[in-house]
């Protein structure tokens, strides 16, 4: 993540090793092929974003990262459950440069890989009693994380069925990207205030920190898709678009769009068959239907958003680096 | 069930009505696809042994039976988020009298409505603190659901490997079974105890307990499986043979049978076009090696161990239920 400053990522870089090794040493047993499929995903990458949420905002509470890791962990668990069973749902088969779980082991190990990440979450988020956080709060961070991730499931099924539907409603799809995206974020800002504090202003100004954070970042995803360098990205430019996946600048554009745009950019979301000539026209529709601009603004929006609901914390380098990240969601190119 | 006393059908009858209402009350929500779809398997019907298991042990422990619901609601979401996902793993398209889940609601949105009753079962635990369980009691409570949801995704792991294998160790089956059903039930008398006391030794004879009876009650269903009456258990003699599924007396009928009695059962198991003269034949075969013997010897060996576990209780009529409960286990007919 070449845009960020040196100091967050190697901030990054030393939250991902703690709570990747937190994870490690909590997570194994038998059978092999169970344990293997579950670690699959984590051991493949990814950013780690939820964990370093939790521990920046614990730390800019003044707790030490040890104290916050297995609320990280957790909240890294359930990020990779639901990454599982959603590739299952999607029939996607690639994932971080690797195979999909159901890809490697089938479908029933991979369903019951995610339910076995799901019960780990829970079982981690008990752990931090041993390293001094008081039941009271250890139990508000199970109703915490338990509500989000009965938010993500009404969120994924929003977006199943969205699958079903010629159009979606830009409303409806942001009330999708608030379960589905927006909850675990909310919930990775409260489970680090939760390690220091039961201060209602503060978890509240966290949740919206983390809440508003997350569909920043979700939004530029979906620009990216569009506009998105396929070099950096990893990804073919216009695959959101190959795919017919309904993400809001699509959305967008064929809720503005008339006439023989519309009837073109139609004719090639969803086309397997579609030429890089017919996806790139397809993108530019978009662009001209005013999407990119509408995603950017709200994205924008939501940045500054979660940037405000940072005052609540005391000024250090912590909040320094919450912020930047609220910065990077909707600047990133990749 | 006929064959128990009146007072205990009454008391089920009860814990039942309480443990429903509770749940519907508290599971509710949108998408409403999504919460017909989670719900639907529990409007069906089931017995609700794991939350008796909960109310009674806790009542025999001086509580009420309304401090013991977020527990009781929570094992029976559990273990109803556990039968969703089965039933996609295994392709079963009935269950309960009904069409399962994924058969009324396609397979993203069967999977997605399991792992939202995960979530509630975490969500609805909490709600204890709310009936005057302490917090360190409810910490308790989420680890001990939250390791039981992790041996039960280990169990399934085995069951699902066991699909693969020719023939099954009768140690490894019952490791499993140990997993995929004791784990529950062990967690629900865990639970009951909870509600009412952290004391260690009256906690492990309630595991003991549990654990037992749930094997008792796994055993008794193989075996139902291949001598219980069509009536009386609402599915056809032999379907657990054409279905060539791994239970206990298959696999040690397996273990014993030599020559063309072997050759002929595997003739039989798995083969969907079976006449029922032949598994008729391959239940002969099975009993006649003396597998029927082995597993009702163990399953009682499993109901005593259960019913002595239980001095660990004041003697009460609470306590005599669940007593009864233990011989049901390996005495019934459906």
């Amino acid at each position: 993540m070449p845009q960020l400053s040196e100091r967050l990522r190697n901030y990054i870089a030393r939250v991902a090793s703690l709570v990747d090794g937190y994870i490690y040493a909590r997570v194994y047993g038998e059978p092999e092929d169970l344990y293997n499929a579950a670690l699959h995903l984590i051991r493949a990458g990814g950013k780690r974003l939820r964990p370093v949420i939790v521990v920046a905002v614990a730390e800019a509470l003044g707790e030490e990262a040890e104290k916050a890791l297995p609320f990280a962990a957790s909240v890294e668990l359930v990020h990779n459950f639901t990454l599982i069973h959603d590739d299952i749902m999607d029939r996607d088969e690639f994932r971080r440069g690797v195979p999909t779980v159901h890809k490697l082991w089938g479908e029933p190990l991979a369903i019951t890989a995610g339910d076995l990440l799901y019960a780990k979450a829970f079982e981690t988020l008990i752990d931090a009693r041993g390293r001094g956080v008081p039941a009271e709060r250890v139990a508000r961070a199970v109703q915490v994380l338990a509500r989000a991730s009965s938010t993500i499931a009404e969120g994924q099924a929003m977006d199943i069925m969205f699958e079903e539907e010629e159009e979606v409603d830009v409303e409806d799809y942001l009330k999708m990207i608030h379960k589905k995206t927006g909850a675990l974020f909310e919930a990775s800002a409260v489970l680090g205030g939760l390690v220091a504090t039961d201060n209602e202003d503060i978890l509240a100004s966290l949740a919206s920190y983390g809440k508003s954070l997350g569909i920043a970042f979700q939004i530029r995803d979906d620009i990216l898709g569009i506009i998105g360098d396929e070099k950096e990205l990893g990804k073919p430019v216009g695959s959101d678009i190959r795919k017919g996946k309904k993400t809001l600048p699509i959305i967008y554009a064929l809720s503005r769009l008339e006439g023989e745009a519309r009837e073109k950019l139609f004719s090639v979301l969803g086309n397997n068959e579609a030429t890089r000539k017919e996806l790139e026209e397809a993108a530019r529709l978009i662009r001209e239907s005013g999407a990119i601009d509408y995603a950017e603004k709200l994205a924008s929006r939501y940045s500054e958003q979660a940037l405000s609901a940072l005052r609540v914390l005391p000024q250090n380098e912590y909040r320094e680096m919450l912020e930047e990240l609220a910065s990077f969601a909707v600047s990133r190119t990749r």
